[in-house]
């Protein structure tokens, strides 16, 4: 069966990399988000065998993403000349739901500002596109599979507190915990201030002039 | 199963966000369709697993929206050079059906013209593509829903009066009910003069002059 | 069930909307169609749940009302810089067959020219791309439809004159019937010499000048 | 059932309309193949619910057409600058195979040329993209349909003598044949040197001159 | 049934017809690939019920044949200019496999460059991406049907050899075999240096100028 | 059966062409990547009847390409003016999976530099979007097909020396194993620096000047 090298990402040190949590029939298991930039046309390439729920959680992302892209300090050139790719390794294992939603936000607002990823931090929950951070299943094993892959902070939506409290303190001791509403209060915890080490120096195509109506 | 946080969109204070009534095999249900504008081409998304007759009724609400733009104040083009994403949470419950039609079409005008949607309103109906309203079904289990959910006032099609007069006035106590036929009307009732806080500012590329024929 | 509001229609006043006959498992029934046309790039939309024959039969009338704009008074720059969207009300039902084409043609030259549709005129007829009218069936129940609905005016195919010839004379009672075999009679008919109130202003973008070869 | 005006075609004062023979599961008929150019971006549409054997043979007919565009005096600018759409009533009846590509040629040849199809001709062939005339199936049901619709000459694939020569001379009495190899000798034969009345005028928008390599 | 004309194919007259060799459940047979360019925007279609192997193929012997424009005297603009359309006769009979690729190849050298193929020659073959030619099944059947259609000369992979060897010597007596093993070596033995009678003169629009970088 | 000649890809003269392993039902197999380039738009075609999995893989190993191509020393407007074309031989066998990964990236690294691919070296494993290298299945068969082709090194994930340790020391005599964790790792062993014969001459169009912002 594949093998998957949970510590090799456990490193922060390239942009748009983010540890998500997921929940499958064997229980929970710990997933990577990657994501990458090359000079393009503004196109979306999602990978990983993604499901079609999954898909729209990466595209209500991205949407929720460019529309506070003045805020995150963002040049929304950005959005049409270059291209963003999302994967989701491993290549060949099928993967759906709506959980990684914040995941994925978290790893386009790196990969588009070049900010690095806290370490050691893994999260889960669904993201609504005015940005809103809503409740998943799944967060016992979840847990689990976070703290056996040597994860030391875990961000939820405050909704999903009462299954925390259900799991024996035992399981989660030496886990920080945030539980957050908005997707705002997830970057802000998992993106840090500094830029990764050789950051992506962004160059635009000169564009007409705008006018402000 | 997913928890669904009623409370948090009773808040009016971000564009483009109504709350609809859904009827699902079991029960009358709240639920709220998000819209969000960021520059582009005019592309539409619509995301959260609808089907598509409840596709169908996205597209037909813009397309009203886009012919009486001029009368809404809305710059046509803000349909050319921004995109319009419209989500449905939660994302991985399917949806369908006509009945979203209205809501849908208020929060497309609430964005475009960044002004604040009432405060627990909530509202169903179909919309045709020259903006009359439709009735539709599930009307009592729905106004159970907004009851539970805190609604004040409801929005209906003329032709739901029947529906609402089949139910026992103690289950719609407390709740103030519009009947419209036309979209007109429900713009007029459930979008306010104010704008949003920070209402987006939009920019325009400059574009080829327009001369009338 | 879905109840549809058919005195609303009744009034001539919007261009674009004109009454049709169909014929369905439970009867004959009336149908609308819709049009708005709203500044793009040419786009057709067609929506209401329509088959594959009756999508056909829109872009068949489309085809038809483009190669003959000239006579109709039509600018042919409005074909590429307005979006034309068919809408056909209710829209769950799924509806298909090419009996509406007639009934589409001449929603699109009202929407086209603004010109008013004439009051209480419903039709039936498949139509052909060079603007043949053909017959098509379900006749008698499409016309106790009509009637029911107050059409004072019904347009068909001279072919489906021996039909109306089976039907006893007091269910055709204050019925005018127009036997026609092309569609420019059937435009002759149902449009009116007036626009509508209010008129949509075309405005166009400058193109490069046409030299005649 | 569908009742179909044979007759009427039989005017050729339109440009592009053709007479062809089809072959179905209860015997020979004929069938119109219609066609018409409106302004537009060299686009295809097909019609009539055709199937993809039918459909390759009309795209198949109109590169040759494209490929041959200079010996047929067609200025090649129409390729680009117009729409082409092809439509084979009766709308609702699938119709598939490549016997109807002569029969689409013709149409196409005819209007883009704007020449005048002769009267009382019908054909059957399939069509090579070099221009090849292909024998068909089905001929003696064919003939018999086109001598009941008041064919006087029809045009069909050499190979297709033999199947001529088993029919009872007294069915094929006043029917004069043409046997060919080759488009060409179809479009000799089934285009006349007049234009159609009111021919449609080509205008085209300027294009950046071309240079000789 | 279909009667399929091999004479008519044997005159080498036309550029980009090229005998190829196929396979079916009823055994070998002569197959025609058809090419032709028409002035457009470098679109490729292909006809004739090809399936998906089959499509990849000429996909792939285009590739092929772009990157080696150059060598072979081909401007690289038609690729732009020109659109290209394969068609493999007869239209309604399904085709399907990796073995017409090197007969694709020398069709689409032969129209791009204008020359003739040699006559009475056919060939089989599988084609890679980089011009290697790989052994097909079927060969004694091929090599008959050749035969029966008064083919002198047939190309095959040298890894074909064997089953030449198989074939009792009578079959193939007064047939030359070529083995070949590049895609090269194919042109050399097909492709004669004559253009065919009027060829077709290619032109093209200005661009702008390249800069080697 | 297919008779796939392994020998003649052994030479490496040819930018673009590199040996995988692949694992199917009947065992290990050597199998080939071959890409090339032609002037273009950008367009990134997929070939030999791949799987969606296998296809992931190949936009995948682009994306990061793409990503990395100053590193590389790769002019990022190849991306934009030259089309890419990946085909795996033989065009009629399904393949799918992600182990091509790193075979893929690496023929798309040697035709966009037109460096040479060392001779006799094969490899298999799956490739992250930021370009770690992960670990495949099958590899014991794979060493023995590699073997038997007479392959002298073998590119394998640091995750999969554990599969190596578990073959009996015989067989993997005289094949030298290089055990990575970056694809940066594979490049450097995999590619040489010199460039093939006659490498591609790129040129570009000219572009809008960029302004670094
Ligand atoms: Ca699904
Ligand atoms: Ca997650
Ligand atoms: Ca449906
Ligand atoms: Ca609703
Ligand atoms: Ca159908
Ligand atoms: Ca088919
Ligand atoms: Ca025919
Ligand atoms: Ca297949
Ligand atoms: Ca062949
Ligand atoms: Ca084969
Ligand atoms: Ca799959
Ligand atoms: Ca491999």
């Amino acid at each position: 069966a594949e093998i998957f090298d949970k510590e090799t990402y456990q490193d922060n040190s390239v942009a748009g990399v983010v540890t998500g949590l997921a929940w499958t029939s064997v229980g929970g298991e710990i997933l990577f988000i990657e994501s990458s930039l090359s000079k393009g046309r503004g196109k979306l390439t999602l990978s990983g065998q993604l499901g079609d729920v999954m898909k729209e959680s990466a595209v209500t992302a991205l949407s929720y993403l460019r529309s506070k892209a003045e805020t995150l300090g963002i040049d929304h050139r950005v959005f049409d000349q270059y291209d963003l790719h999302i994967h989701v390794p491993a290549g060949a294992v099928p993967k759906d739901g709506p959980s990684a939603g914040i995941t994925m936000l978290t790893a386009m607002a790196s990969v588009y500002t070049q900010r690095k990823v806290k370490a050691k931090v893994a999260m889960t929950g669904e993201i609504s596109l005015i940005g809103k951070v809503m409740p998943v299943g799944g967060i016992k094993e979840k847990i689990l599979a976070a703290k056996r892959a040597g994860i030391k902070e875990i961000i939820l939506c405050k909704k999903n507190l009462r299954d925390i409290e259900e799991i024996d303190p035992q399981y989660v001791k030496g886990i920080e915990f945030h539980f957050v509403d908005r997707v705002k209060e997830v970057l802000d915890i998992a993106l840090t201030k500094s830029l990764v080490d050789q950051p992506l120096k962004f160059t635009f195509s000169q564009e007409p002039k705008n006018s402000q109506d």
